[in-house]
């Protein structure tokens, strides 16, 4: 990204927090829900970050996602939350249920929560390290509106259903993997069609499940739900065993909606005002349940350190592992400010004129 | 495969079980091995079936595993069990461990096992769905010696590190996904060399990091541990999103080998006569805790229904879901017994000569 100013991280977080106070969340709902947007922003994961401010302002707007729903518990025991999110705030109630989770993970030894009419919430990553945090396996996952393919199909089944897990190392050093099952997000895909590129081979299929390089077809053909969509993890077919993105999506979906008893598959759609009625999935398991935590963060070190020291390929500078460019990347927004591209800052100060809350100072 | 005999059930079981107490297994250890060497060759996965069992007689003659070995206990809680498995048989292990777990997960609620020093298991899948059968979620994972390449990296670093899971629905339908995390495994490149064909770009990089499609050369350079190898599932850099497939392989080092303390990345090797002291890891989580299993099954019916009955691309027959494929040849195998290669064949009737065991009658 190309940014074009940068932010103080306390001073952005202030300002979203503002917004979704003066939308009708009450503080804690409003600063919670600014944090993790912001955190995606600081990690430079900007597609899930403030630049998605406005979606919110028109789901909270429209009555579609709304502040002070309290969810309904569907079931509840020492080791398991099961909750109708009643179409509250992703963001926050998300926050809290992985907050009650690791609660219940400290005095059984791990717990998980399915959710289920919730809304978009942000960074999975953001919710397995608070577990992480807690010398905890964290564990993540939400579904999404369809727009997967299954191998040899030819209509959108699944969404592009992330799954992140974190593990901790010594010194708030961990592993943090998030990424959607399916081999790439409908934002690339856009980024294509912006840039007037073919697609590489292997990413979507059309309406009759072909392989297609048509970008902007591609996007017409899923707004319209002719058919065609975006290819699992391993791409087309069998050749670079896109059955098995294709059965991790699957997964998700039934951690996420089956469990819960939410939508899943082709049912789960957006609006055109805003994100569809999502469910998500929280894990915490001790580290404690296996062996001390600190032979276990320091044998993640271990592993850690194998792999940040792997030799690169030819032409290539560094290998990295999961969550190291995302934690690098915190580390300059706290000494840097965080970037946002000129297309956001506008965006957010069109929302901060509309809404009368102060636009911060850039560093 | 072509199948040039076919043997029933039973009594392949039988013949196997009665090989593996010639071999020094107990009949507990002989007849839970066998049963679970002959259940990947029923469903049609014969990678990981009887066409093994001379790579299990080696390394019970060798002393490399061995029969009436105890585990050590390494740590135990109500809802958890760290083991080392001290080079016991991988297969009769792993199916008491997850028995274990099963009965922790039923009084309270679920358990997680990891499991160092093992041996190979087979299929992964096949301990998943005991739990299924439970109305519980199954989940096991095993790391594998190294083959596998990191992002933007020259040499092996992770295994073929396979994840399973395992939900039911009604009637004994289940969903069973169980994948390797590479893109493919070692023996689809040994067919590619057998054929004389070069690699799909995208499976394989060479020494020095570089996208490769010599089979013959990269099995060489593998053999010798000269660098090269197998890239993870989502292919080689980061345009078809291969550090997914890479972070999965790493949950799977952590989940099995860092929590139990046992070896993990490079160091995980095989020697020439047998596999590598692998690590598990295996997990039971009870349906009800989220709802009534009964209404989560139905659920799973009509996603699975959803996905079996999803229209086909142009010029495919039908969608799968993971596990369906593998069910269906399971049942023609109870109809018309397992299918074996001739070249399997004849190894087993080697065996038979040799330790005496009358090899069964082909259907």
């Amino acid at each position: 990204m190309d940014a074009s100013i940068y932010i103080p991280r306390a001073d952005l977080v202030r300002f979203v927090a503002n917004v979704f106070m003066r939308l009708g969340l009450s503080p804690e709902e409003g600063s919670a829900s600014a944090e993790i947007l912001v955190a995606a922003d600081a990690r430079g994961i900007e597609s899930h970050g403030v630049g998605r401010l406005w979606r919110y302002k028109n789901g909270l707007q429209k009555g579609i996602m709304s502040g002070a729903v309290e969810p309904t518990v569907i079931r509840e025991t020492p080791l398991s939350l099961v909750l109708d999110a009643n179409g509250a705030m992703g963001l926050s109630l998300s926050k809290k249920t992985m907050s009650r989770i690791i609660e219940k993970a400290r005095v059984v030894g791990a717990a998980f929560s399915s959710v289920r009419n919730s809304n978009h919430f942000g960074i999975a990553g953001y919710y397995t390290e608070m577990a992480a945090r807690e010398d905890m396996i964290g564990i993540c996952m939400t579904n999404t509106a369809a727009l997967g393919v299954p191998t040899f199909g030819r209509t959108a089944m699944f969404g592009t259903n992330p799954i992140a897990i974190s593990v901790p190392a010594h010194r708030g050093r961990m592993f943090t993997l998030d990424m959607a099952t399916t081999v790439v997000t409908r934002g690339k895909i856009e980024v294509y069609e912006r840039e007037g590129k073919p697609l590489p081979p292997g990413w979507a299929v059309d309406t009759k499940g072909r392989g297609t390089t048509n970008a902007h077809q591609l996007l017409d053909d899923m707004l319209y739900q002719r058919g065609g969509g975006i290819m699992p993890l391993g791409g087309e077919g069998e050749l670079f065993s896109g059955y098995k993105g294709y059965g991790l999506a699957e997964v998700v979906d039934i951690m996420t909606a089956v469990l819960s008893g939410g939508a899943f598959g082709k049912s789960v759609m957006d609006s055109k005002a805003t994100s569809a009625r999502v469910c998500h999935f929280f894990g915490a398991i001790r580290l404690d349940l296996f062996r001390d935590p600190e032979e276990i963060k320091s044998d993640m070190d271990r592993l850690l350190d194998e792999l940040e020291h792997a030799e690169p390929a030819e032409g290539c500078e560094r290998v990295y592992y999961a969550g190291l460019k995302e934690h690098e990347a915190e580390a300059r927004a706290a000494r840097e400010g965080v970037p946002l591209s000129a297309k956001v800052a506008e965006q957010l100060k069109a929302i901060s004129e509309e809404l009368g809350v102060p636009f911060p100072a850039a560093v």
